[in-house]
């Protein structure tokens, strides 16, 4: 039986227990994403749960942000609470000996009691990878969406800019959920030139955002895609947004472009 | 029974045959390299010829450089000799259709009959890249060699000076080679910050030359990079160019780092 800690006000660890920081990068190709599942897919927390219990006694690992099937992290953070002494950075260097080589542990360090990967995360920041390109890569197959269509990446930024402030997300949720407003505080475009081509870029789309509902990352960039694509005019955006309707907005792009890459902590929760 | 054409002077194709010139990109993670191994190992040449197969009679494709097991190619140039008159543009979409996504065709025109991939290039460009940081990295565990001890750059840029210009590489030959003098005309080392961490860096060794002996550039970076680890003097790499001998370089670096860039051709040759 593993006690499974998951507080909403920050509670007393037991007598003997102290919490770990961990910060994760994965490769999300052969993950059915972060959250162990009933079906008993390979998940992140499910290799996790299993290289940490040789070492002692351990709660089950929370990271900060939700990852689906495909998605990559270069900087997730998580916490474990664990009943052993055993110092951080030993326990970083023998996660990494024990886990599978897709994910690593950058950093595994002591933190307070008030410090919860979920509950005092301030913000997190994802990217999305569009390769722009008349031909698919070989080499970022798994690690880019790829768009042969010509995307106009002044009108993608013209876009992402009705999408910054507190709005109200509906028509970025794919399921009910209870509360749809939600604080986006930037949303950049750019394009990096590939392949010595200069009708070939690689379009890179950041999100910094309070929180996000289910798949709203997926769905910004879908609809963005449309506009780029000249399908949807940049001011739409703002329709779209007001019309709280999923019908709306673009389609969810595939999970393999999008990276989950760093999330701030509340001030009173660092270390 | 095919052809195989393979001219040291130009020769003329037979009547009613063409030749393509393809510039190709692949993930060596799964390839035996580029040529056809008689052991019948997954070869990129060999996938090559299976997906020309069936677009009518073609000869043996030819590629401009040497790559290993592993080795990654973004720039490959390669040549074949078809006896049918399928648009380039036509063949280049049909053979990413048939081709396995870990090679794409980035482009296929005609080339005239004086364009051969290996006899006319006039210069190759590799790159290396190594991961220099605490943690090996998940996303590019198959696209960069890990070195977790601290390398300096600067030793590493100032060796490399030395290895630029004609000069005698018997002593990064790892094999008997007739000839071992090759011009090298520039060889670069440069540091990228990754993961936001000053300790860490992205080295990449970029090195342009006529042409190669065997495993020369691997020779070329483990030398390197017994520099930056300060295990050799940056100034004693050319005492390594002159003993001619393989035991005073270092050690060959693994092929998952090395990506053969571009090739570029005589001007004779050009279509």
């Amino acid at each position: 039986m593993k006690p499974d800690f998951e507080p909403r006000e920050p509670t007393a660890l037991p007598q003997g227990w102290r919490r770990l920081k961990l910060i994760l990068e994965w490769d999300g190709t052969n993950f059915a994403g972060w959250q162990v599942q009933a079906k008993g897919e390979r998940t992140v927390q499910g290799v996790l749960e299993k290289a940490l219990e040789p070492l002692g006694v351990s709660a089950r690992p929370m990271a900060a942000g939700r990852t689906d099937t495909g998605v990559h992290a270069l900087g997730m953070v998580a916490h474990v609470d664990v009943g052993h002494q055993i110092p951080a950075d030993v326990m970083r260097r023998a996660l990494n000996a024990r886990l599978p080589e897709d994910v690593r542990v950058l950093s595994c360090v002591d933190a307070s009691e008030l410090f919860h990967s979920r509950f005092s995360c301030a913000w997190r920041s994802y990217s999305y990878r569009i390769l722009n390109a008349r031909t698919q890569s070989a080499l970022e197959r798994h690690r880019a969406l790829w768009v042969p269509q010509r995307l106009e990446v002044a009108p993608m930024r013209h876009a992402a800019r009705h999408l910054e402030g507190e709005h109200d997300f509906a028509a970025f949720a794919s399921q009910e959920e209870r509360q749809t407003v939600r604080t986006v505080f930037s949303c950049e475009v750019r394009s990096i030139p590939v392949r010595r081509s200069p009708d070939e870029q690689l379009i890179e789309i950041q999100v910094i955002g309070e929180s996000f509902l289910r798949h709203m990352v997926r769905g910004i960039v879908g609809t963005l895609l449309e506009v780029g694509l000249g399908k949807l005019e940049s001011g739409q955006v703002a329709q779209v947004l007001a019309s709280k309707d999923r019908a709306q907005a673009g389609k969810n792009v595939a999970s393999h472009g999008l990276y989950f890459l760093e999330a701030g902590f509340e001030p009173w929760a660092r270390e």
